[in-house]
């Protein structure tokens, strides 16, 4: 039916802001759109710590556990950052939530806007026509592997560990995704120094004769964090292990020069979390300012995934004119702008 | 005295090219500052695997520790490279020198060069006046922590370890050339997630009062490689782990757009070896295109390191007058330029 139950973590700093923008918008598809959608709110991140002790609640990842899908602000506070001490944090919050709904796929897509072009730090003949999907593994890898470190704080370890079976359903993923685009997939891995790399690099050759039509190319992770530098075109698909994927994929957040504009999902088996890239940005909570588009497009991939795509085009659509006509926020455009509500109210109208 | 024992090892591809332009510069060094440098030539990476099987073969370490610095080529062929099933690799040669000299700190530093400054894929106001100096722990971490693939093929694991007592003589080393410096010194770690990162950051902390007049900071490894891109400016000298600095040091290198001309050392407490930033380059192997400067500005290097700083500094010139002048490599001028060797000779000659 089209009757979809939403969990809604609006989370730390300009989260609550953006995600309100997306419940906004959300309301208009439901009326254009002819679906439903029941919104359940739940506390997570510092937020969640202060009120309850706990970044993420138990009742919280019931609300989570029992909906179509997430839909996530930001998490992070100055209070925690600053203290290394601290025995409880907002990001064990994120890390366990994705653990407990098995969101073993962070996607990323990485489009320019031309009349954004000029707002990146690279120059325009290196970055226009960047168009990039990139496929993080999330549940596994050294953030979940064992961890010690010894009473006496004189040594430390982490593992990183990876099976075929968390390996080989990304894989399958980003293949697919390869084939309804350029058909090109790059895995970024260390396969020189690491065991775990060349699992990686063995089950993916592995896989690619069942994907003919795919070229699967292998990059050394340092290689690729200058490659993505000097000529960001070469990629088409981007499939990597957790960790090299947040370096990687958030080195290329940046080169596109619209971090406030791109959106992420995180997928498994039963449930999906969709979220701006752009973090807590606790300088500007409260103050009208955050540039709520990236949760926007991150909601037109939660319709994506909950099998509206002819609603999450037409958001998408809203979301390029709203560009076009300079209907934008100030960290786009400093002399004639928006506030995070107004550009919300404007691409909920154009639906 | 001033003689010195110098361990030339030129390795694959473009290496022995290179290395052969700072021995050249060398010898006009030792004409100039009457100083006498005995070279002792070693097989090491792809060319030792295909002449001796081994990619450091005994010899080759007799030589290097028997050595007061080692001049080092570059390592790597794509015999290898598209092979992930080889056994044995020229990289393993490369770890193993390392660890087998103790050679703890890998150096390197940043500049740009105002002519050179529009080759870079970063805009002008961006990368201008960018000068970082990179400090990565390059004997411990995940390379050398304990690997593991079952039999099976079905899981793997790579164990990222640090002790204090890794942490603490390269943490000094970063304290004291910030010193030096303006003073600013940045850790990149990913303290929110992995135990040996809040071990690096508790060591560090333990260490900074005393040099109370560096600044230090700290920065988590996905913002880091956003930061690098979108203000480099903002970093004077940075301090990391094995594979965070792997990865950060080689994205920071493109940023200026002159691969080819910086220089790395790698120093231990009983030797040092100093490499050219840029890998084997097998496509320009035997073409007389290679650019020579990093290998001779890591020849510069090795002579600060030998407490030789007036031959260093006048190295240093040699190489700017050779910029300046407009007498560089087909990399830094395609329509009018020079050979590997010709550029060498210039260099030389101004010695
Ligand atoms: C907050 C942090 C634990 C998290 C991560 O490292 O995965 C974040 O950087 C991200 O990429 O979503
Ligand atoms: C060749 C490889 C093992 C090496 C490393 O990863 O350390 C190289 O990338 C480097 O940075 O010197």
């Amino acid at each position: 039916s089209s009757y979809f139950k939403i969990a809604v973590l609006p989370g730390d700093g300009i989260g609550p802001e953006v995600v309100g923008e997306s419940i906004k918008v959300l309301d208009a598809v439901a009326e254009v759109f002819q679906c439903q959608f029941k919104f359940s709110y739940g506390l997570m991140g510092a937020e969640a710590i202060f009120k309850t002790g706990d970044p993420l609640p138990e009742e919280t990842l019931r609300i989570c556990k029992d909906s179509d899908a997430v839909l996530f602000g930001a998490i992070g506070d100055p209070v925690f950052d600053n203290n290394p001490e601290a025995k409880v944090r907002p990001e064990q919050g994120l890390l366990k939530l994705r653990k407990e709904l098995g969101l073993y796929a962070n996607i990323r897509p990485l489009k320019t806007y031309a009349s954004l072009i000029d707002k990146s730090p690279l120059k325009r003949e290196i970055i226009e026509g960047t168009d990039i999907q990139i496929f993080r593994e999330l549940v596994s890898g050294i953030y979940f592997g064992e961890k010690f470190t010894d009473p006496d704080g004189k040594y430390a370890y982490d593992v990183c560990k990876y099976s075929t079976e968390e390996i080989i359903p990304i894989a399958h993923m980003a293949f697919k995704e390869a084939q309804k685009r350029r058909k090109k997939l790059t895995l970024i891995d260390k396969a020189n120094v690491l065991d775990t790399s060349r699992l990686w690099r063995k089950t993916c050759q592995k896989i690619a004769p069942q994907y003919p039509d795919v070229q699967l190319d292998y990059i050394f992770v340092d290689n690729a964090a200058m490659q993505l530098v000097l000529n960001p075109k070469q990629f088409d698909v981007i499939l990597t292990e957790n960790m090299f994927g947040d370096i990687i994929s958030d080195e290329a957040s940046v080169i596109g020069g619209s971090i406030g504009l791109l959106p992420s999902a995180s997928i498994g088996e039963e449930n999906a979390l969709f979220e701006p890239i752009h973090g807590s940005y606790p300088q500007a909570k409260g103050k009208g300012i955050a540039n709520p588009v990236a949760s926007i497009l991150s909601t037109a991939m939660m319709l994506d995934y909950l099998e509206l795509p002819e609603a999450a085009d037409k958001l998408r659509r809203a979301v390029e004119h709203a560009i076009e006509n300079r209907y934008v926020t100030v960290d786009l455009n400093s002399e004639q702008h928006y506030s995070t509500s107004e550009v919300g109210s404007f691409i909920a109208d154009y639906i």
